[in-house]
């Protein structure tokens, strides 16, 4: 128990010590960069208000302004004149996004006018906030939690309706109720097991050990619940990888037009986004499916070619899904065989095969060959078979994850493998307990567990990995 | 003076009837579309605070919110549940960027929330804004003239110190000024004559010729200053075109590419902003100066250069300024100097001839055939001559147009036009002054005139010029 209590003190300093660093006044453009209506400046700190009052003319000082107000006003700088007529939005500390006072400076969407009133507050004593700055503060301050402050990165990536759900549920806080959830229970446990300790030296014994090792399963299934979540959670963030592959001329850019033309490319209702994102990417069931076409594959002397089907091979291996197209309107060639057979024996759990040109099959053609894998039949020029070959890829994706078996799902790597690293921990405890050695061996593994747990929600994340967080943000989040 | 009532009177009408027609609530993204920290959705119109406060969960309902106040809550939708943390901004009318009701919504900077959110606004019965609509509301509801409005394009599309300054200025109403200016002298001679119609019967005179006639001269005098000034503002707003013409191989390319590391491109410093500007622009005195290379120039038989020969020959009669090079390391053939000669005839103007190689210039390289023209001496290999060349390069273009001649500076080609027209009417008012007909006669001339400025400032605009100036707006604006 003292060892916990000591682990809390130490965290304490710690995020007082990061603060002390950031008393500075931090600026940046906080929406996209692009010429519209309105651009936003935000402005956090000590100073904040005192800056921009410092270039500000409105009916009243910035100073006396309450907190949630807005007032209109100019921009001016002393050398430049006049940059533009403002909204000045005021939050004081702790009612802010950062929890300390913030200023949000909407002008003209204009480049340049941007530019400069960002570059005009820097003047007057802000800095250039770091990528993520804004919400690293937020949560050194105490605002969100570090789960939390990942969604908001994830939020504004998302792209689908199913990664908008998880990440808005992240930044809700669900997720972390799950792992304060289990953290609790962990200190609960480890508060009786160090409590009778205390007492060891007189012999009494408090603790029920069926009822401990009970307690135990219970949060090893709870965490493998969570950790299996990520597979599905991984799918919801960053779509399926889909390679069609098969040998030359058997119908993949076909069979991908047609893909394009049924299921609506998942960002075609937001224009200027296609330059960000794979452009191939369709939606089935919510889920993105991004799409690559590949080089066909086939023995060939040819050196370019050869380079071409080095590539499709790299495409496929590092695939979620494969769709095997193979032509049923040719008898296959034993060289060709050769090439579907090594595909699928590879990569057996992910490969699909999708028989095309079923409309004009060859009399002569024949499928003993792939008796053992999951295939379906298509006409890319009937359309015959699109509908159920999508409801197959969607099969073949969650066939590996649960969608239905956790309410929230794990989309963040960093988190998977920290709960793995928390599920060995309470293992190792589970397997003392068993060994019936001293409450003590078992307290030294819950306290790992803890700290892992810490790390998840930012309560004892060591600095170098907030850095890493937060650097991934966009600059003015 | 009946006749400009009535013109008011029938003006007040039609924007009371445009209003009318505008009574919806609109509803656009503001911010340009992209990832960052803020996106905002504005709503405008007498439902935008009831719309908003329909799918926003706060402390309390925006109905009783005050102007000008900030309140943080969730967009929610009834099947998409969450959407997102917002801050809603409220403004009530008339104290609005458009004069009514405007609601502003601040959320994660997502293309999909902030789509999101769009789409359950429109959902809640607000109609998706065109392109300029709120700015247009503004100017129907009287919180800026026309001038003004336009201004806010130009603002927004500005990219250089001096054509921010002419946009802001504009916003700010130092165009509106002068031109009331001019408009209200027009209207007292107006008042004027029309009194003296009324008294004519009785062989009463009012106005004393002379200094009636100095009147025009002065108004004259007015307009031709402003209509001047568009050669200079129409080169702050969109620079100037230069274009580098001259033989294959006499160091085109080498000069665009010392020019550009000399005069930093104007946009360097704004990331994201190159994809929709001309890529060769450079800064000489706050004047943007967008380069192109050209195909050399040469007589010849093959038909793909032939091609490239016409366009380049497009290009210099399209260009404010030419830049034609001369290898002054060889002899001039005969065939080189008919296309130099031929170039120089033509464009004399706005040719500038450059000498290059003069580090290594042949010993019997004459420059007898260019006497008459402006030339100047440059080496790209020693740097010779390239701060001389920039200082001609400036010289050659505001010889044209003096800048110290007026104080503002017309951007827009409607505005030039309109002035011209003005003009135009004012001077056929003084020829009838001097020929001695009645004042009858002038008025209808002046009332002509009186319409034109009317036009300008978006008194008498009719509509659908109106709806031609706000479509070239991005929505959202």
């Amino acid at each position: 128990m003292g060892q916990i209590v000591y682990l809390k003190k130490c965290d304490i300093f710690r995020i007082k010590n990061m603060l002390r660093d950031q008393n500075d006044t931090i600026a940046a453009i906080a929406t996209p960069l692009g010429e519209a209506g309105i651009s936003v400046i935000r402005v956090s700190g000590v100073r904040a208000i005192e800056i921009t009052d410092s270039v500000f003319k409105g009916k009243a000082s910035l100073r006396g302004a309450l907190s949630h107000s807005i007032h209109f006003g100019r921009i001016a700088d002393p050398i430049a004149g006049l940059i533009d007529e403002v909204l000045v939005s005021v939050f004081k500390k702790p009612h802010s996004y950062t929890g300390e006072d913030v200023v949000e400076i909407s002008c003209h969407g204009s480049h340049y006018v941007t530019a400069k009133i960002l570059e005009t507050v820097i003047g007057k004593g802000a800095r250039m906030a770091d990528p993520g700055e804004f919400t690293q503060r937020a949560f050194l301050r105490g605002k969100l939690d570090l789960m939390q402050a990942e969604a908001v990165a994830d939020l504004i990536h998302s792209k689908t309706a199913l990664a908008h759900r998880a990440s808005i549920e992240q930044l809700n806080g669900s997720l972390s109720i799950s792992i304060h959830a289990i953290r609790q229970k962990l200190i609960d446990l480890c508060s009786l097991l160090e409590l009778e300790l205390d007492f060891a030296e007189e012999g009494i014994e408090l603790t029920d050990h069926k009822r401990v090792e009970s307690f135990f399963d219970e949060t090893i299934t709870d965490l493998e619940i969570l950790i299996n979540s990520y597979k599905y959670g991984r799918i919801i963030r960053d779509g399926v990888k889909a390679v069609l592959a098969g040998a030359p001329n058997v119908g993949k850019s076909s069979l991908l037009n047609i893909l394009l033309k049924q299921n609506r490319a998942i960002v075609s209702d937001v224009p200027g986004t296609t330059r960000d994102v794979i452009e191939e990417a369709i939606l089935i069931e919510g889920i993105a499916f991004r799409l690559a076409d590949t080089a066909g594959l086939r023995k060939t002397s040819d050196l370019v070619e050869q380079e071409g089907v080095r590539r499709s091979r790299n495409q496929i291996s590092g695939a979620d899904l494969v769709l095997l197209l193979i032509d049923s309107s040719e008898i296959i060639t034993a060289d060709g065989l050769d090439i579907i057979l090594d595909v699928v024996q590879r990569f057996s759990d992910k490969v699909l095969i999708v028989l095309n040109k079923v409309d004009i099959m060859h009399p002569e053609f024949s499928l003993n060959s792939f008796e053992a894998c999951e295939r379906i039949s298509i006409s890319c020029i009937s359309g015959q078979g699109i509908d159920l070959l999508t409801k197959k890829m969607m099969q073949q994706v969650i066939s590996n994850c649960d969608p239905t078996s956790s309410s929230v799902q794990i989309q963040s790597e960093r988190h998977r493998d920290l709960l793995k690293k928390t599920l060995t921990s309470v293992i190792a405890a589970r397997s003392t307990l068993l060994e019936n050695l001293s409450g003590e061996f078992i307290a030294v593994d819950l306290r790992a567990a803890l700290n892992y747990l810490g790390d998840i929600i930012g309560i004892t994340t060591p600095e170098d990995v907030l850095h890493n967080i937060f650097s991934k943000f966009c600059i003015g989040k």
